[in-house]
């Protein structure tokens, strides 16, 4: 089986956190929304009924652990979970923190203006706190 | 524990197709997308993390299996999944098949225009394949 290579596109939007039992967890540079991204590492897999059961069963429990950390350390309003793959076809799953009054509030963030990058500062810290939680959930 | 009860703007929106194990499962009445709602029948749930591990596992499975059997009856090109709530926020999992070419792609459904409702013999038809492909598949 060939190995695991993050698309060039979800590479060059987001900055690397590191890696769960199954994902490579990414955060989306833009700061208007916390926005995490989950990418089972597996080859050639782009809808989520193509994993195997088993490794199905691990994204879900990986995507509830890290939305609630994301909810937890942020205090927002709702999580909003999406698997599109419309124009990146690689499976990849989106978990975001959303704010009533947030830009894009109640509608979806995809496609909802630019993107705002972080100030390295304000992403150092952030991608600190979330792997602190992570850590001690896990 | 009180009962389920559908939200009423989930019920206005939509044609109910019947439960799975866990979920109501309800046709969205809007003929430019093959679309599909999924609503665990728990009680005030809000967030997929808030249901038990249990549930959670129950539910990945009924998306693959709904998944799936939509891209096969409809041989769409890409599932969408989204869990959004940020209007409705009883727990409520989106299942829609896009092509390449409709109305909103690459982007997501949410927002995208007014909906086209169904007409009763294609929707009749549409639910009745839907309904005999999961029968079989369970």
């Amino acid at each position: 089986m060939a190995d695991f290579k993050l698309d060039s596109r979800l590479s060059a939007d987001t900055i690397a956190i590191g890696d769960s039992g199954l994902c490579r967890l990414l955060l989306m540079d833009d700061s208007r929304f916390p926005w995490l991204i989950m990418v089972p590492r597996r080859f050639d897999i782009t809808e989520v009924h193509e994993l195997t059961p088993l490794d199905q069963t691990v994204l879900t429990f990986e995507i509830a652990q890290v939305s609630e950390i994301l909810k937890d350390i942020t205090g927002c309003k709702k999580i909003n979970i999406g698997a599109l793959g419309n124009m990146v076809p690689q499976l990849h799953i989106h978990i975001i923190g959303r704010n009533e009054g947030d830009i894009a509030w109640p509608g979806p963030v995809w496609g909802a203006g630019k993107s705002v990058p972080y100030d390295e500062k304000t992403m150092r810290t952030f991608i600190e706190r979330f792997s602190s939680a992570l850590q001690q959930a896990s």
